[in-house]
């Protein structure tokens, strides 16, 4: 079975983790194509920092802080403590010793010629997803970066989407989300590949505005998910409304749209089958979409209980594929 | 007092400290110029290092490692860890933790644009150098390298300096030493000027080859030293023909000239006025060096020790200006 999964960042790499497991279980020799989303890219002190592919890497590859969901276990700040000592900005982005390894090897690696996507696969080798049958994917080799517009009333100012997410918290209300480079780039290698020959499309609980929708906003990454024959199947990000973590709120907020389990699944209404919700969520309809509840809580507290959840996605790609 | 030096890494450092204690107690409001060796500057991971300015910066500032005379105190290597973890070359430069801190805002802020010499002064000012009438000079804002070729019988293979000296350590033969962009290179601003303007100029026991050589080449240097009024006096980097630390006899070796210290001085008898020798050398002589035998073993141990070298190169200094 191939299944391929576009994701942001902790809640996706966390779903992934469960879905592997599950497929573990019931078909080992299943292949996971991952594609991320890359608009979180920033460059810091020099260094190109992919916060969502080494989210994916450090927790699929077993390195990752567990309690903070991203950034490397048993991390120091040692470095970051001299860039501040040097007057280096910004200080509001922590680089850890262990996560800066990974920032200046990928730099490097760029800075010789070499594609994202290239660096990824090298980087994926370390971390083991090879052995696992994962396959990491950019969503784009191109540059692009994830802009938000605040809205500060007279003035309007745009900051990069770190900056708003990491320093301001997402605490200023944002207006619109502009994403520098996402029209005249291309789709990484094997992305398209990865959807048309799908035989499950799985939309993990990432956020639908600044990771899935960037990744939907990738030229030819819509019209491959509106024509897969595929069934494509979400988990829901939202649980009564509130995020379960991140401010999926505030994003949802500055495009129009309700932060409900309902208008999460309606903005990927052209292509979406199946949408998995919390029993909270139990009365949600969406025209076209069979949904299903969750027999338990959708909460990814541990390992099993994501594997569960995956096992009740995987399921309903079954049903809504007969 | 304006007093202007030459120097390379470890020896040049030590001296100079003992130099700025020695100043502080009889001239303290003397300006100390250092036109520091860039020969040695390599990119590692993308990162430009300059071994000999962070050797000053960090002895001169109080954070170096005073047990191997190069690198941080209470250093790590967590970082260099994940670069191995990843595959990254080379393995046999080790970067810390805390000199990463270097290395990266260094790397920033010329990717910037900033020149070498206004990059040198911002991580200066961290170390507290200015406060201390310090100012430190790159001898360039010209990118230079010092290549070693390797005399390796049939073959000649030509390595980066660092690789020569540290994976190596100098034990291959060199044939001869070849500095890649010096003779397109100009002074930095402020090193003729320094020179020029100088009531003493000062010549550390740093690598004559390597070290002090590779600044003489800087187009402009020699001749303003030719040319200076100011007594120019240095201290002899070998006593008994043996080099204090390092590898300045094989350095020596390559270029064809004995590794003695009579030897050492004539390479500079076109400008020097004084050499300052340990006792076991009284009886060296130099056509047209006055020579002064320092009372004491030639040995920087310590900060006082130091100091008291500086001092006997400070009365040489003025014995032959009179």
């Amino acid at each position: 079975m191939r299944i391929t999964a576009l994701a942001g960042g902790v809640g996706g790499a966390r779903f992934l983790r469960g879905l592997r497991a599950q497929l573990d279980l019931v078909a080992p020799e299943s292949e996971l194509t991952v594609i991320a989303n890359t608009g979180d890219d920033i460059s810091l002190f020099g260094l190109r920092v992919c916060p969502d592919i080494d989210t994916l890497l450090y927790t699929l590859g077993g390195g990752v802080d567990e309690g903070q969901g991203w950034g490397r276990a048993d991390e120091s700040t040692r470095v970051q403590g001299e860039l501040a000592a040097y007057g280096a900005v910004p200080q509001w982005f922590t680089l850890g010793d262990l996560d800066l390894g990974t920032h200046i090897v990928r730099s490097q690696w760029l800075a010789q010629g070499q594609t994202a996507s290239a660096v990824t696969a090298r980087l994926a080798q370390r971390w083991g997803l090879p052995e696992q049958r994962i396959r990491l994917l950019p969503m784009t080799d191109t540059p692009v970066e994830t802009h938000v517009v605040l809205d500060e009333g007279e003035t309007q100012r745009a900051v990069h989407f770190q900056e708003w997410w990491v320093r301001l918290r997402a605490e200023v209300p944002a207006s619109r989300f502009v994403v520098a480079g996402l029209d005249r780039a291309a789709a990484a290698p094997g992305v398209l590949d990865a959807l048309r020959d799908a035989d499950v499309i799985v939309l993990p609980p990432s956020n639908p505005v600044v990771s899935i929708g960037i990744i939907l906003g990738v030229p030819g990454v819509r019209d491959a998910l509106r024509g897969s024959t595929a069934p494509v199947v979400g988990v829901s990000p939202l649980i009564s409304g509130r995020p379960v973590r991140g401010h999926a709120d505030a994003c949802l907020s500055a495009i129009g749209v309700e932060s409900t389990s309902a208008a999460v699944a309606g903005l990927y209404a052209d292509f979406l089958d199946g949408w998995l919700v919390d029993p909270a969520d139990a009365s949600v309809r969406v025209r076209g979409v069979q949904t299903a509840v969750h027999d338990g809580p959708l909460l990814m507290t541990d390992v099993p209980a994501t594997a569960r959840i995956a096992e009740s996605l995987l399921a309903l790609a079954e049903r809504v594929r007969t």
